[in-house]
C-alpha cells in the first residue's frame, strides 16, 4: 500500500527539523526586538518624521494580558475543542500545539514582510498577537480535515495557508482600508473556506457512510467543553486586542461579550428545537455558542450599540445551529465536503454574517465616528477573503493530495494510534480491541 | 405521567428565545456604552458638578484582566466544579454556561436600574464585573438543586434570584453602607440560603435513600478539580475586583491569597481526621479548600493583617469540612434539604463566618482607616442577605414546583440523558446499560 | 508491617495543622502588608535615603496579571502535568495543591528573612510571585518521587527544600550578583537535582521491574496535556515576571515565547525519530515541549536575539527528548534513580543548559547592556545551585526515609487509594479490581 505509507519515521522528523532550522535562519537575518525606534514613517502618517528617539510605548507591553488571553484561545481553546472525537484527542491537542507553534513563527515572518523597518521585522507584543491570529486560520482549517490528514500534510498546509493569509490581510487592511478588527472575514471566513476547499479536494468516498471513530464518548465531550468555554470567555480579547486603544477597544470588548451571551441562548433554543424529543446536542453547544464571537468580529469596534451586538449574536447562534443540523449532512453527501468539526457552521457562515454586518454597519450614521472603510471596500474585503480562501485552499489541497505525505488510509482515520503511541487500556475488552487494532495495522503494513 | 413531561421541545426553546428577545429590547431601550460622561453627580458626592467632559477613566479598562479572572471563575470554575457527578457533566458545565450567559444580561439590567444616568444604564468594565457577580448567586443555588431540576426551572430561578439579589445588594451597599467587598454575605450566603430554600421546597422523598448516579467516578472527580483549582487561584481577583484602587485593592488580593492558602491546610487536615483510615475525601478537597476565599470576602479590603486573613481561612476550612462530613447528612435526613453540592458548607456557613468577621473587623482599631460601616450596619447587612435569601428562595421554589416546567422524575435525576443527546459508549457493558436506560425512558414516556 | 503504617489518621492532620498554626504565628510576628514606605535603603543603593514617604508603586500592582499567570502554572500546570498516571490523578493535582499552598507561605517567610525592613517582611505582589517561584522547586522534586511518597514526607520535603532554596537564591542573586531571571539554575536545575537526590536515597529495588500502575491511560494523558499547555503558554510570564520593567521584561517575554515555539518542533521531530515506526510519544510531547522555557530562563532578559532564543529552544527540545528515551532508563537501572516524571529531562538538563547559555551570553558583546554578572559568577551560581541541590536533597532524603512518615509499600505505589477515598467504578470488572485492592489493603494492615 505505497500510497499510504503512514510510517512517519524520517519523513516527519526531517520536515519538522528542516522547517525549524530554515525559520531560525530567516529570523537571524530579518527579525529583531522592537527597540522603540522607527527609521521610516508609519504607513499613512507620511507627515511623521523618522526619528531616532526611543519610544517604549511602541512595544505595546500593555497588551500583554490580552495577548495571553488570545494565546489561551489558540492553544487550549482550539486544541481542546477538537478533542471531542473519542480516539483522536492526542492529535487534536497535540497536533494543534505543533501547528500553532510553527505557525506563529511563520506568521511573524509572513506578516512582518509587509511592515519592515530598516529591512528588519521589529518584534513587539502587537506583532505576536497578530502571529497568534495567523495561526488561527490554520487551526480552523485543521478542524475541517481533522482525523483525515497526516502531520506532514498539516505542516504544509500551515506554510501555505499563513502565507496566503498574510497577502489577503495586507490587501484588506492596507489597500482596501476595510475594517475587520475581530477578523470575521480575514480569519474566520478565510480559515473556514480554505479548510473546506482542502477537504473537498481530499474527499474520501470511503467515509461516505461514516466511520465508527467519527464520534464522541462522554468524557471526550467534556474535554471539548474546556476548549469551548475558554474560547467563549476570552473572545472579547480576540476581537479587541488590536483595536485602537480607548473607546474603540472598549466597544470591541463590550460588543463581543454581549454578542456571545445572546448567542448562547439562541444556540441552546434552536438545538433543543431541532433535536429528537427536545434534547440538547453537545455538538451544537460546543460550537454554535461561539458563533456570536465570530459574527460580531468585523464591526466589534464600531458603535453598533449593545443591542446591535446582541442581535448579531442571536442570529449567529441560530444559523450556526441550523447549519450543524441541516447543512453539514448536505455538504457531505451532495458536495463531497466532509467537514469533521463543522467549521462551516462555526466560522464559515458566521464569518460571512460578520462581513455582511460590517457592510451594513459602515452605512449607518452611528458608525461615523469609527468610519474606516466604505461599504464597497467592506464588500471587496469579504470577496477577497473568500476568493483567496477557495483558490488557495484548492491549490493547497492538491499539493496535500500528493501520495507521499503519509496520509492515513480510510479505516485508520480518526484514530490516534496511527501517529501516536497510545497506552493500552486496563479493561480486558479494550485491550482486546487494542490488540485487534494492532494486528490490523500490522496486516496493512 | 403528565406531571413529569420532561420533553423540552417547544417549551424550552420558546422560553429561552422569548427571554433573549425581551432582554434585547430592554437593552435597546435602556443600555448604552459608557461614554465617560456623567449628567448626574455620583451618589454620595453631591458636591460633584455634572459635567459634559469625557473622562475615559470611568470605563475602568484597567480592570479588564481582573474581569477575565472573574469570568473564568464563573464559567470554568463553577461549571467544572459541578462535573463531579458521574453522569451529569454535560448539564453541569452546559447549563452553567446557559444560566450564566443569560444571568449576566439580566444582571446588567437589574443592577443598572439603581445606577442610571440620564435614564440610561452605562455599560463599562466595572458593570460587567458586577454582572458576573450577580450570576454567581444563581450558580451557587444551582449547586444545591443540581441534578433535580430542568433547564426551564433554572432559567426561572435565574430571573428571580438575580432580581432579588439586586434589591438586597442595593440595600446593603447604598442604604446600610455596609462593607462586603468580596461579597461573603450578598453573594455567598445569599446564594447558598436561596438555593437551600429552593431545595427544601423541591424536597424529593424518593431520593431519601440516595440515587445510584448521585456520586462520582474517578475521571469526573478530576474534571471537578479543574473547577476547584481555577476558583482557588482567581479568588483574589473576585474579592478585589471592585475594591477601591490602591491599597484597598492590594489588601483584598493579599488577604484572599493568604486565607485560601491557610484554608487548604486545615481542609486537608480535617478531611483526613474524620475519614475512614485517615484518607482524604475528594468532596472536601474540591470544596472546603475554597471556603477561605468565601469567608475572607467581607473584610478582604480591611487591614485585618496577613495573619488575620490566615486565621479566617483556617477556621473556614475546618467548619466547611466538618459541615460536609456531619451536617449535610443531617440537613438531608432531618430537615428535608437535599443539597447536592453541599453549598451550605462551601458558601453558606463560610459566608456567615465572613459576615461575622466583618462585624468584628469594623470594631477593631486597625480597621479605622477603611471604615465604611458600623458593626450594627454590618449585622443588618448579614440579616438582610439571609432574609432575602430564605424568603426569596422559598417563593422561587414554589414557582419552580409548578408541574409544567419539565422537572425530571426521581429515577432520572442526576442523569444527563434526560435533557441531552448522550453518546453511546464503546464498551459493550456500558452499551447494554445505555440500552436499558433507553428502554426505561421509553417505558416512562 | 510497622515500617509502612500508611494510615494517615492523626499523623497527617497533626503535622498539617501544626505547620499551619506555627506559620500563622510567624506571620503574626514578622509579616505585614507593604505600606509603600522603606526605613532602610535598598540593598546596593546605599545612597538612597530612608524616607517616610509612601510610594504606592513599591507594591508592584502592575505585576498582578503576571502573578496570576505564574499562579496558573503552579497550580494547574504542575498539578495536571502529573495526572498522566492512570491511578494517581487525585494525588497529582491534590497533593500539588497542598504542597504549593503550604510552600508559598513558607516561601514568604524564608525569602523574606533576607529582605526585611524594620524587622518586618513587607508583603507585595513581587514577593508573592517569588513565593510561587519557591514552591516550583518543590513541585519539580515532587515529580521525581511521584507515587512513592506520603503526604507527610512531602510536607517535610517542602519545608527543607524551600529553606535551602532561599539560601542558595540569596547567595546567587545578592552575593554572586549572577543573573538568573527565569531561574534555569536556581529553580529548575536546583529542583530537579534536589528531587533526584531524594529519589536516589529513597531507591526502591522492588520497583526495578516497573509497576503496573506506573503508566498512563488514554484520558489521563489528556488531563496531563491541560498542564502541559498552560505551562507552555504562560512560561513567558514565569521568565519575565521579576525582570526589570521595560525592555528587559519585554525581551524576557519574547525570548521565552520564541524558545518554546522552536522547542516544540524539535521535540516532535526527535520523538518521532526515536520511536517505534516514527510514532509520537505522549511523554515527550507533555514534557520536552517545555524544555525551551527552562533553558532560556537564565538569559531570558538578555539581548540574545530572537534567533538566539530559538536556538536554545531547539537544542533543549532535542536533549530533553533524547533524555526521556535513553537516559531515564539508564538512571533507573544503573544509578538507582527512579525519576517518575523524568524531571531530569525537563528541568535538570535544560536547567544546566540554561546556566551554560547564561555563561556564554555574558561573554558576548550584545549582552553588555544588561550585564549583571561575569561568566565566573554565572558559573559559580550554577555550581552553587547544583551543590545545594545534591547535598540538600540527600540530607532531606535521609530524613524522609525515616520509617514513620507513612510511605506506601511498593505494591501500593502509584495508587491513589492508599491516601484517598476513591469512588468505585460503574463497570463490574473495575469493581472487582477495587475489591481485590481493598482486601489486599486489609491483609497488609
Amino acid at each position: 500500500m505505497p500510497a499510504y505509507a503512514t510510517n512517519m519515521r524520517m519523513k516527519f522528523p526531517i520536515v519538522a527539523l528542516a522547517l525549524e532550522i530554515v525559520t531560525i535562519i530567516l529570523f537571524a537575518v530579518f527579525v529583531v526586538y522592537d527597540d522603540g525606534k522607527r527609521t521610516k514613517p508609519k504607513h499613512g502618517h507620511e507627515h511623521e518624521k523618522p526619528s531616532n528617539e526611543t519610544r517604549p510605548e511602541l512595544i505595546r507591553f500593555e497588551l500583554y494580558p490580552m495577548f495571553q488571553d488570545v494565546h489561551v484561545m489558540i492553544f487550549i481553546g482550539f486544541g481542546f475543542l477538537m478533542t471531542f472525537l473519542k480516539r483522536y484527542g492526542f492529535s487534536s491537542v497535540g497536533i494543534n500545539l505543533l501547528l500553532a507553534a510553527f505557525g506563529l513563527q511563520w506568521g511573524i515572518l509572513m506578516q512582518g514582510i509587509w511592515d519592515m523597518d530598516g529591512g528588519k521585522i521589529k518584534l513587539n507584543i502587537f506583532k505576536i498577537i497578530n502571529a497568534d491570529f495567523s495561526t488561527a486560520t490554520v487551526l480552523i482549517s485543521f478542524g475541517a480535515v481533522l482525523g483525515k490528514t497526516s502531520p506532514v500534510q498539516l505542516l504544509i498546509m500551515t506554510i501555505l495557508e499563513i502565507s496566503i493569509f498574510s497577502i489577503n490581510e495586507h490587501l484588506v487592511a492596507e489597500i482596501l482600508h476595510a475594517n475587520d478588527v475581530g477578523a470575521s472575514m480575514i480569519i474566520h471566513a478565510y480559515g473556514a473556506y480554505f479548510g473546506l476547499a482542502v477537504a473537498r479536494v481530499l474527499y474520501r468516498p470511503g467515509l461516505r457512510n461514516g466511520h465508527e471513530n467519527d464520534g464522541s464518548v462522554y468524557h471526550s465531550d467534556l474535554f471539548a467543553m474546556i476548549g469551548t468555554v475558554f474560547l467563549w470567555m476570552f473572545w472579547p480579547s480576540f476581537n479587541s486586542a488590536i483595536a485602537d486603544p480607548g473607546f474603540s477597544q472598549f466597544h470591541a470588548v463590550i460588543n463581543t461579550y454581549l454578542s456571545l451571551a445572546a448567542c448562547v441562548l439562541s444556540a441552546y433554543a434552536i438545538s433543543s428545537l431541532v433535536e429528537h424529543k427536545g434534547k440538547l446536542d453537545m455538538v451544537h453547544i460546543q460550537n454554535a455558542t461561539l458563533a456570536g464571537g465570530v459574527a460580531v468580529g468585523t464591526c466589534a469596534d464600531m458603535s453598533i450599540g449593545p443591542f446591535g451586538a446582541m442581535l448579531i449574536g442571536l442570529v449567529a447562534g441560530i444559523i450556526s445551529t441550523l447549519g450543524f443540523k441541516f447543512l453539514t449532512p448536505i455538504l457531505a453527501s451532495n458536495l463531497g465536503i466532509q467537514d469533521t468539526c463543522g467549521v462551516h457552521n462555526l466560522h464559515g457562515m458566521p464569518g460571512i454574517l460578520g462581513g455582511l454586518a460590517g457592510i451594513v454597519a459602515v452605512l449607518k450614521p452611528f458608525s461615523l465616528l469609527y468610519f474606516r472603510g466604505t461599504a464597497a471596500m467592506q464588500a471587496a474585503a469579504l470577496a477577497s477573503s473568500l476568493g483567496f480562501a477557495l483558490v488557495g485552499g484548492a491549490v493547497t489541497g492538491l499539493i496535500m493530495r500528493l501520495p507521499f505525505w503519509g496520509q492515513p488510509p480510510d479505516q485508520n482515520c480518526f484514530d490516534d494510534s496511527i501517529y501516536w503511541e497510545v497506552p493500552e487500556e486496563e479493561e480486558e475488552n479494550e485491550e482486546s480491541l487494542a490488540h485487534a487494532d494492532h494486528s490490523k495495522n500490522k496486516a496493512e503494513a
